[in-house]
Parts: C-alpha cells; structure tokens; sequence
C-alpha cells in the first residue's frame, strides 16, 4: 500500500491582509506549515490557523521564514548560520505556544521560501536549521527538499525527516527547485501536476527542466496555496490519488527517522 | 525570617545596539525579564541573555511588550484583549524555546512598559494577559504592579503571582506608577531608592507622590537596568537588604499561589 | 453651480498582498490619498499608485500613518506632538519623491485611521501634523474631519484645508466618526449613502447616531475602497451628482484658504 | 592645491538606542551621510541629525540602506533592481523632507553597508541605484566606492558622482572592501590609517592586503563613526592633512561631474 502526505502553507495572512482560501484548503490536506510572523502570519493569524488545523486533524507543521515581510520571505539574505538557528528557534518557540495553547502538539518544521533553498543547498545553513529543531524538540520532523543537505544534516543528528517534492513546481536537473521568476517554474496544468506526482510516489523520479530524470523520494507533496489553481489543484491530486490506491496521510516519525 | 526577589529587565539590546551593562548586572539579581523581540531584544540576544541568567542562576522570565521597537514598548496601544492575548502567547513562546534549548525552565512572565500599565489597569487586559500565561504554562508565575487587576485576574485563574515594587520610580496615589514625563518620575538618590525598598519590603507601605501612604506587598523589587545607576542601586540595595537580614532570592510559585 | 471631491485612500497594498481594486477606483475618483509605507504600502506600491493617479488627472496626497502595519494603523498610539510631526515628515517626504520623480506634483495631506481621529480631537497634535505639513510645502492642501481642530490649526498657519465627509461612515453627535466597531459605523446602503451626500454636499449637514443633526462643510467625500461595496458606491455617488449637477472635481487651494 | 572631503555615516541611531557620538563628530567633518530609518535612523533622529549638520555647515548626504534593523543594513539581500530603485526613491525622499523643513539643501546619497557593496559591484543595481537618484534630483552628487560600477552607471546618466575611499578598511585587490569578517578588514591604528590616506589623496593608490596596488581616486574619505576609535582617527586625519596642506572640504558637483 502507497501512502504520501499532502502539505500546504497555510496562515500567511498579516493584519488586514489575506492571501489564501485557508479554510477551504484545510479540509484537503493532510499537513499544515504554519508561518510565524516573519515573512508572514501574525499571532491572531497563527492562533486561528493552529485552530483550524487541529479541527481537520491536520498534523500541525511551524513555517519560519526570513525576516523579510515586505519580500515574503522570498529573498535570499546571507545569514550566519547562528543567525539563522536564532531565528529559527524564535519562530518555531512562538507557534508551539499556540500548538499547546490550543491543546495541540506540534509535529513538523517546514522552512520557508528563501530559507527552504538557502538550508536545502548550503550544509553549514542546514546543520544550523536541524540544530535549533532537535533543541527545541527531539521529536519533531524536518521537512525538506529531497536529496538536500537539509535532510542529510538533520538525519546526522538523529532528527527524523520528510523528503518532500512539489507539485507544481518545476526542477533544476540539480534537484533545486526553478527559480520563481523563468518560465516553467510554476505548474498551471491539473494534468501536468497529476502526473508528476503519480509518478514521483509510485517511481521516485521527477523529469527536470532539461528532460533529464531526478531520483527522489516522495514522502511528503508540497501545493501551494497561495496560487489562483490551489484548490483545484488539490482535488485533482486527491482523486488521483485515491485512484492509484495511495493513501493521503500525515508523515510519521518512525518511518522517516532511518 | 524577610526574603525578598530582586528582578532587572534584561537582553534589552537590539541588532548592533546595545543599551545596558547585561553582564555586569546578572551577578546581582534574582530574577531577569527578558524581553521578548517586540519592544526589544533580538533572537541572538534572546539566546544570549538566557544562558547568561542560567549561568548566574537567575530566574527567567519572558517579558514582552507592544510591537513598538521605535518607542521601546512605552507608548499606550489600544489592543483589543484578544490582541494582548495573542502577542503575549507569541512572545512568551519564542522565549520559552530559547529556555528550553538552554536546558532551563520558564520561571515567570512580566509585561513591559506601557503593556505592564495598562494590563495593571484595565480588568479586561489583565484577563486576557493571564489567560495568556495560563495557556502557555499554569507554573507560570504573573509578575505585575502591586494590588494591579493584573495580579487578581491571574490568581483568579488560579495562577501564582508575584507583587512588584520599583526601586526607582514614583508613585501615584492611587498604586500606579508616575508617568516617565513628570519630575520625581524616576528616582536617582540611592540613599533615597534603598530607604523606601526597606520601608516597602518590611512594613508593605510606600509614599506616593502626594505623601500619601500606600499598602502594597514587595515580593519582588525592580531596578530598571537602563538607568546610569543601575549598578549602584543595585549594589546599594544588596549591601541594604543584608544589613536588614532580607534575604534576596527569587519567588517561588507555591509562597504566591494564595 | 455646486462642486465636491471625492477621495479614496489608494495604495494600501503591501509586498505580495492586495486589498482594494485600486485600478477599478482610479478612474472614479478626483483625489487619491496614497499610502506612505507605515500603516500600509510599500515603495513599489507607492510608484505604481502614483503613476496611476496621474494616468487618470486624479489629485495625488500623502496618507500618512501609524507605525502599526500589523493594526493598519487602526489603533490608537499615544504619540507626542514633536514624535507625531516627525513621522508626518518623515512619510510625505517619501511620497513626494515618487510624485516627483514621476513628473506630477504633490497636491495634499491626509491623515489615516487613528492619526487622522487622534489629530481631529487634540489640538496639539493637530497643530504639530499642520507644522509637519507647512514645513514641507505650504501649498499643500490639508484634508481633515469637518470642524476638527486639524482644520482650525492648519488655517492658523495659512494653510489651505478641505473639510472632509465620510460617504460610509455613521457619526456621533459631536462629529467624530463612530468608532468601526459599532453597529452602524459603516454604512452598506448605497441609497442611504448616496442621499446622505447629498444632504452633506448642499445643505451642509448630516444626521449622527443619536438624530441630531450636525453643521459640517462638504469640500470632499471619503468613500473607502477596502469595503466590498467601494465600487457601487462610487458608480451610485457618480450618478447621483451628475444628476444633482454637482461637479466632480479635485480641491484647489485658493477655494480653502480662507 | 589639494583638497578632500571628510565624510562619516550620522544618524544611526534608533529610539532609545544611540551608537556614535554624533555631536562630536559633525564638527570634525565636512560631509554627514544621515541614515534614512531602514538599516538604522528614526523621523526623530534624521531631523536632529539634519539641524546638526546645519549647525556645523556639513553637508547634508542621504544614506539609504536595506530594509534590516536587524542586521544593521549589512547583510547582503538579492534585490531586483526595481525593488532597489524605489528602496532608495522612498528613502532619499524621508531625509529630503527633513533637510528642505531644516531650511537645507540635500547634498549627495550614499548607500549603506550590503546596497554599497552590491550597488558597486553589480551594473544593474548601480544603474538602478543612479537612475533612483537622477530622478529624484538631478543635482544630487553620487558617492561610491572608487572604481566602483556606481560610479560609471551614475556618469552615464549625467550626474555628479564622488569617488571615495575609505579611510579605516582594507582592501581586495580588485578594488572591493574586505569583508567585516575576515581579519584585517577594519584598521585601528591611527598612523596606518593617516598615512594610508595621504597615499590614497596625494598618489591615487593604496596597497591592497594581498600587497599590489590599487590605482584609485579620492574624492572623500569615509571614516566610519561607529568604531571607538572614530574621534582620534578623525584628529589624527585633520592633523595629518592640515599638515600636507590638504584641503577638507566638501565635494562640489561642478568638480566631479565630468
């Protein structure tokens, strides 16, 4: 039996301001990564978000991000990487109060945007990401992109992972995601976005930009919600899913901690 | 046998700024508020100011404030208590991981600057600033302004509070401290500052600004670190309070549970 | 041959998130009032904005704010006088270089949210807002709550002003807006909207909460683009002043001098 | 006879954080490049430092930097160069409204930290950065790093540029500064510092760590005021240059416009 979570970035409005059909979008998933004020969130957002969270059984991820609000944390920024394990324990502290407040427990770490790249492509970046994790709490899971220093490093320090892969984004032959601004880097097509990910559950490969074929492993599928096709985009990825017989189910830590 | 807690706001320092003499102080007090990001302090300084007060065995207590970096968290906002509730969760959390990476353990929760004034003040603020805490920990012990709302909201909760006194600062006839701006506002004689402590701390009285004389219970005395006589009261305060045989150690949840 | 503004406040944007339809609204408008980065808004924003309202011949003005992004600068901050003109000067300072470097010409000054409430009621912050202004420009036009002390102060320093109405908001019987969380604070009626302008326009009047009517001078309308009403709104006030033969047209200094 | 201008970055104080002794400073130099309240600054110490720099007939430089208090401006942050144009439109326009109220005249801009060393270094931002300037006032003297793109985009465009060394640093030998963090990178002895400038005025070369030497002019020499030793390297500097008869002065537009 197949089985793969389905996580989205939730709880990135701010203030007045909102951004996703978070409600909407919660009943479909199996994971939530929530931001934590940085690039986005704030507390009354992340207080209803954890809240909406636990009313779908969703397990509950923190989403630090770059102080960066004004790019959405979508800039690179050349941290230290005692900068970076800071700032990551400030953001993954903030959530967990609302995770315990809320009657919760919070159960993975997702980086965001820059971060997520800058972790996943730098092992200095990467052992000071999963540093602050295993001493905030030995138990939660690293989320990260396959094949990625982030997961090597974290798996160094006895920290269970998820390899996760994208739905709607596309590859560099490297392993890297596309940069947001070529051509390509963003998945439109339903049918495009299936398949892919069919094929990266069931034969842990994706096709990059060059054609050339990545070895990856699927244990989590990242859809942003943030995009006009999100919703329709997740009901197509879980019909197809249950059609193929995978089951959509939040990460564990004793599968991944090997 | 008189006892009495000595507590600093401490790690109030930001990026390249820094504002008070940290080190030289932590020797010399009880218990430490550390500010939480908001009003001041920063995650590496955050993470700094926690190993130095568990170095010096200190009491930790996370001390947020209003998102006001550029008025260091002295100016009245008018929040909603549900606002108060969230920023006090948010700020108590990212603290609470720094502590706990650290190896140490939350102690107590005391709010700055205009937060602690109007917390102290308003029954609905005060409510939601000890729902807050209780949340996050019910050993969480309230620091706030002696006979406050602040302090009968958290006991009514069931919280362990601690009545504070300053050192340093006026007060007004009816318990509230005199506002910054008014002369006698803040005191600078350390003659004066250890004269009154000993008053407020063996006999529960202070003078206010009118003359006026006010009950009040000392369990933990505040010296503002940001002052250029910092040291000396503190220093004055100690060689004081041994001469009276008051013993300076930090409060403890089962004395203040009442 | 009757004439009035009508003013949006424009821009409020910030980073990846959108709030009104300001390119619907430009068109439908005399005056936009352009947010400066404080309370909302970015530098992008800004650029974009003000090249907008020139496209459309609509007035440009500086919109002012509270450093409270996370509150849209809705709440109230217990500024000083000098802090206020600071930050006054600090903002149009920023917006008049857009304007300028986009060959336009920066027309006037108006205040958001809890700045534009707190400089109506207080006569010394509204003098201190009307210093920041005369200091920049004294041919900018200040827009401020029919009979407010920002009125009265601005003209004490010969500066032109237009006396605001509010399309679709209720007020109290002293004039002020009804605080937005009242029943009734906002108005969704486009008929009631419309005929209260009227009324305001050429009679000078409008009916508060409680029945009574207050005397108020209509030199220009706010309607607020962030309500989903905005746009209906601005259609039916269109109509309805075209058929009136009321005008639209921007404030001109010379009319508001006196 | 030779002549140079002094300058030192003012104004990076913030709220209740002070860092440089300013007010002993501003006499001792002839150019003052006041922060812009993103990297450092507040409306409250632009405006001080404004009417200072008045006071001692300095003239007055904006210095804008990258939206991060945090870091103090001096990380590097991957801008596109729009984001970086209406960066600095936004910030020169703050100080400009500042200078114009003081009854002064904005002099020069230069940018600080992380946007200096990656304005010099990239074309593209250096384009963005001059065209930022060139529209806000074409009369706006550029300062960059000697040898720098900066300074070649800015003539491109007309406008006046300074080209600077720097008094306290050490340089790579393709012309850049050396990284804070690489030892060597910031001088402390007053003597190498003074004769490195007269070598840098007199001869239009200093010697790179790396022992070859960098052909440069010296328009103006920046002596950073954040370091202990800012007021004795400033006396040293004066001394040294009055003794070599080199001329302090402020750099004029007519000279360095070709």
């Amino acid at each position: 039996m197949w089985k793969v979570d389905l996580n989205c970035d939730m709880g990135e409005a701010f203030g007045v301001y909102t951004i996703a059909p978070d409600a909407d979008i919660m009943p479909l998933i199996s994971s939530a990564n929530i931001a934590c004020g940085w690039h986005a969130g704030d507390p009354h957002v992340m207080r209803r978000s954890v809240e909406l969270a636990l009313e779908h059984d969703v397990a509950i991820g923190a989403h630090p991000g770059y102080p960066d609000l004004l790019g959405f944390g979508r800039r690179n920024l050349s941290l230290t990487p005692a900068e970076l394990k800071d700032y990551v324990t400030y953001q993954v502290g903030a959530l967990a109060a609302f995770v315990k407040a809320a009657g919760g427990r919070l159960h993975h770490v997702k980086a965001h945007g820059a971060m997520y790249n800058q972790a996943a492509a730098d092992p200095n970046l990467a052992r000071a990401f999963a540093e602050a994790i295993a001493a905030c709490d030995e138990d939660l899971i690293v989320v990260g992109l396959a094949n990625s220093h982030l997961l090597s490093e974290a798996k160094k320090l006895g920290l269970s992972v998820a390899s996760e892969v994208f739905a709607d984004r596309g590859y560099l032959p490297n392993g890297a995601l596309m940069p947001r601004h070529l051509p390509g880097a963003v998945l439109h097509d339903p049918d495009l976005v299936v398949s892919r990910v069919l094929t990266m559950v069931k034969e842990g490969t994706v096709q990059a930009k060059d054609g050339s074929i990545i070895q990856l492993r699927a244990d989590t599928i990242c859809v942003h919600g943030d995009t006009p096709e999100a919703l329709a985009h997740l009901k197509a990825l879980r019909q197809a899913l249950a059609a193929a017989q995978i089951k959509i189910t939040r990460v564990s830590g004793g599968d991944s901690r090997v």
